[in-house]
């Protein structure tokens, strides 16, 4: 479904579209107080916002806090995340110029983000970098990019695409991800809890009494250990780092080594964020049985290739569980095919994270609205004003 | 699909059926275990075992184990709960006697589970009494009531109907529920653990920090307290017996009676197994956007019905989730229209309860089989000693 | 320092035991709302109550409750624990007839028991069941026995002394023991914090990170587990009864035989309440360098003879530490020689636990004092009404 | 007892000192396992090293393990904190020049400390800085200053007087505390378990139940708060750190601004590091019969000067409990006036604790004694290599 103004799945699917992003809104209180103010003061007023982002509920209530405040938006999302009854709403009811559908190719996706900026958009809103890399590499984009007020970009994995590719910059880029705030509401405590949660829905096995190897004792792996333990796991930590492993162990937890903790195993769960940390070898050492999964970067963190590699048999069991039969018979059971378990068949982070987020989002497009003048024209971390603002916002949201 | 040996949906969805039943099989060590002894022994040789259970994939894990130990099966389901592909690869591959689909209607039930009993049982596994009933209302049942060796019945409010309207006994009853093993293993660590995990699945919400009430503190009540404070939940507990509500409070948790501590929650769930626990007058005490739950017996314990009568609008916004606005505009979120939260959109208890429940039931077929004439011709607990040892098994599979 | 109505140390030592008594009455709110009731009803009125129950600060504030309910008193306290300083006070300041001093003899003990009854009781409140040993064994004390109302007997064991040797009984005696209250206030909560507390005030060690190994896991033991963990340590917890080793596994904790288990502790502890629960071969097969204690019922349930006798060489380290060399030079360090490390050295349980313990004492007195003829004359648990009424009473005042 | 080697109380007590030292030794592996070594490459044969540092038993056990280095000692304590057995061990059966004794008044102990100079060591090992002060205000150590190899201080403290009195410096100081090992370590678990600690044995109270007030939320006070809540604590965590407050909500506690939670506490706890979080006025806004006490730095955080001012009447109850009636007859208790609740009348940290700051000292001398040429003339953090080696030899000797 096409016009000048949006290209969408179906427009009939609004209704639906409408009532998840509902729930999203009754979660989020942070980006609800801030439209309250944001629709007194107009930040926004005459700006167009170009946005890259995934296109579903809680993206939904973000929009609305934008225009609140005055502004209007374009929007393309990411392959495979787009909620198509999401998309159709913001069309209907919002009137948001929306290009994205769930299954568009990564050509198709490359088309909408320049749709996006055909909408001559005066600030940016980008994730994984694409609206940057457009901007810099078409010649039709130049004069968009020297009248652009400036940009954020959600990810860190954007920020260092940016500043490895980009020969220079004529505008302010903020960088969401390397907050504090960001780093731990979302490592630690979104990224435990939904781990569990993708565990135990995958799986629906019994948490309690299982023996749990976590493999990296980070943010994340804190956060992961220490829910799998508040559900009764006898969680081992390895780190190789050795002032994190003596933190894990007078915590509690039990250490050691991979190699001497590894077969002791039940459930196996990656979150270094590096490559290759299972290793082949480490299957052959793994009791028959054990299930493997990972929370880290990607499926690359343990191997996944070479484990498909080593398998005499693979057989898919229930969705997102893999069974791998090895040499000798013995039974790997793969959760989402080594890929972040926390998001695969789960909703992701917790609606409170991205409501924290996404809070980030709107003080720093407003900071680039109102004063993108004080901001050198380079990526920058969130100011620290702005941080400290959403963390107050988020208190007095969640505690009162 | 029919023949005069099962009446089926489709036969061709076996292989689905035989993912599902192989990855209930790799985390049931229990019935593994006891397959092994059973396939030497043939304790069930020349029986046929009627059997009325949910036919899904750990039941067929159970109907394995009893195979392997000689017996022949047929076997009804409960409306709703069959799984049709399960059901399939039942009978094509184990050739067992199946009656059963997904969406058959109460009568259709019943007419199924006559089929059980008109394939001449010699023992009889029950849930909820419906073969019972059978046998003690039909006359064309009348003799093989008086053949039969004994039975089993699953759970306790099927025992209670037992006692309640059966007449007079002819063989002997053996009630599975009504053991500490289950209810310690089922009640406090099953129910907790998927409790939590309903919650977390059908709202996408973050559990740390949350005020979240909890109302009941049995076994249950345990179990579901202990692991949302596990993943970081603020937790409230409230019962009514004096005696339980020191040992919350000394345990830790926040205590008070139930009108000081309603309106504090941002999440109540009620888990207590008596009617009526949540009035309409509390409804009012609320937050607004408060969620609420039940995880006890069933709807009227938070007086679903009054609820709704209470609502000026019902809007469904996710699966399993509704918004309810009363008078005034508060908005109350019910999961699963007062269901259990655990049941609902997830898939019940963790396998590993099932493991261990049907190895009672096992272990209970058996004794029937082998000793029949040392119990009464009654409904009774499971043998002490058939406890003991399935406990024993349990830690044997579970600690090694 | 001795008069006919009392016998102690040194009357000069008051100001002190007025110091100390304030601060347990500071800390035991249930005995003060009790105290405020009993001014008014005055149920003791006309009634002396003869008491035999360690003379210590605890003790003092419950005088202080009964005597405001009518009461007079005298006392006698157990060799050992009588604190002179409270002793004086409670002559000086409140008119109880105090026979106790700490360095008493077993002979002495028995003598000041015998003036307590010289004092012609209406009221008996026995520990450890020596008061009603004289009533029954001698003949001056007949009369006395016939003419006494009722009486109370603090512990399980003087409960089943009673019923052993006493042939016939002429009055109702409660049993403050039996009683779920106080078995999970004290038992649970008490004991699991006063080890924790005991093992750290005596050792210096640090807790996080050390492998502990609890022996038995009934209230005491699920106490010390659980608070155990409460600090960090790496808890494993044996049980020889497979249902509660199943409970401990489910609960998160490691589990396994005790052979097992033993030689991989930095610390282990004794809570069965049975005797030679650790045996001379297990000390073989411990840690160099392990702390073993017990908090069970006495050095027995370690075989602290047995110990001893094994041992090269013993050397007192620290107050309560002894460091054992066995054959070969392994050391054990065993605390407070075995006996209960919650006692020694420490103060025994929590204030709060005896403000409950103490009501129940109190709400039982009355009972014998107002309607005694609806009990019978033997031993027999606590009311249940009373039992409801205390804990009801602890709620109040901890909760509110 | 004086010669011109030493100046202690009584070398009668010697047998005892070495009981204490050997109790420390037996829970110091990493001191033990340097010993090794060190013994085998005696980098400080030729030394003298001056130390001004507790002359306690972990003390002990760290001295032995620098002269198996090769190192000859001269040491003097602090005022209030020398065991007097403890240095009388030290002088007669390890030949340590010690210049200590408990009741030393502070005139004596800079006298102590400038006999440790007058020793003419090679390496000073300070603590708070009162040997560099010696050093750089007597013109008669101005030559032993400029021929020092280097030395150590352990406290921040005594790094931020010497960086703020000294005019210059003539050798590296390398400052112990600074350490991540350290901080993690010490104030994370070492803080955390020894003010639980300190408040059972000073209060003899149930923690469980209780409501707590922790007030600062650091290292020290995660610590706290979470070892209070591993005890059955309800704990409420006050911040003024907006993101640190989150983090606190976020783990579970219950958070918010001081005077909205003030009044609700049973027991308070400021672990701030800072003066005057606790005001006058806040005094009156707790509850009758609560508890203070002070885990930060020094009386004034919870301003006990003022304290004592505002009450009409103060009682001592308990050696390190007193009582102070308000105005209008509240009564707060105040515990160990105000000092660290760790230390007084307790033995201050755990001894693993000292165990690897004395390996982090250890490893510092040497580096002093071996590559003293490769570090700047003046103070510094103690270089990566050793923090990680120490690091290195903790885990190696706690985990294995």
């Amino acid at each position: 479904m096409t016009s000048g103004k949006h290209k969408i799945k179906d427009i009939g699917l609004s209704d639906a579209g409408k009532d998840r992003v509902d729930w999203a809104r009754a979660n989020m209180p942070i980006l609800r107080a801030l439209k309250e103010r944001l629709a007194k003061e107009q930040p926004f007023k005459g700006h167009k916002i170009g946005i890259c982002l995934h296109v579903e509920a809680k993206t939904g209530v973000w929009l609305d806090t934008l225009m609140a405040g005055g502004a209007r938006i374009a929007i393309t999302g990411s392959p495979g995340t787009t909620q198509d009854d999401t998309a159709a709403y913001l069309v209907r009811d919002m009137g948001v110029e929306v290009f994205a559908w769930r299954d568009e190719t990564f050509a198709e996706h490359m088309e909408n983000a320049e749709r996006v900026l055909d909408a001559r958009p005066s600030l940016i809103a980008d994730n994984g970098g694409d609206l940057h890399y457009l901007l810099s590499s078409q010649d039709k984009f130049r004069e968009l990019s020297r009248s652009l007020q400036g940009a954020t970009e959600e990810t860190t994995t954007g920020a260092n695409r940016l500043r490895e590719t980009l020969p220079s910059f004529t505008f302010p880029t903020i960088i969401i991800n390397d907050t504090m705030a960001k780093r731990i509401v979302e490592n630690r405590y979104g990224v435990g809890i939904s781990v569990v949660d993708g565990i135990m829905r995958t799986t629906n096995i019994m948490l309690g009494g299982k023996a749990v190897l976590v493999i990296g004792y980070g943010y994340c792996g804190q956060g992961v250990a220490q829910r799998l333990r508040g559900l009764g796991a006898r969680v081992t930590v390895v780190d190789h780092e050795p002032m994190v492993q003596l933190e894990a162990h007078l915590e509690g937890f039990n250490t050691g080594t991979l190699e001497a903790c590894i077969g002791g195993a039940d459930i196996i769960v990656t979150v270094t964020g590096r490559d290759g940390v299972l290793q082949p070898d480490h299957y052959k050492q793994m009791r028959d049985g054990v299930i493997v999964c990972n929370a880290g970067q990607n499926a690359s963190e343990l191997s996944a290739i070479e484990l498909y590699d080593m398998a005499q048999d693979v057989r898919i069991l229930r969705p997102d569980i893999e069974q791998l039969t090895l040499d000798g018979g013995k039974k790997i059971f793969l959760l989402a095919r080594g890929n972040l378990i926390n998001l695969a068949g789960g909703d992701g982070n917790p609606i409170e994270v991205m409501d924290l987020g996404l809070a980030l989002q709107t003080l720093s497009l407003e900071c680039l609205a109102l004063r993108s003048e004080t901001l050198e024209c380079k990526p920058q971390t969130v100011p620290q004003d702005i941080e400290r603002a959403t963390t107050r916002a988020a208190l007095e949201a969640w505690v009162g």
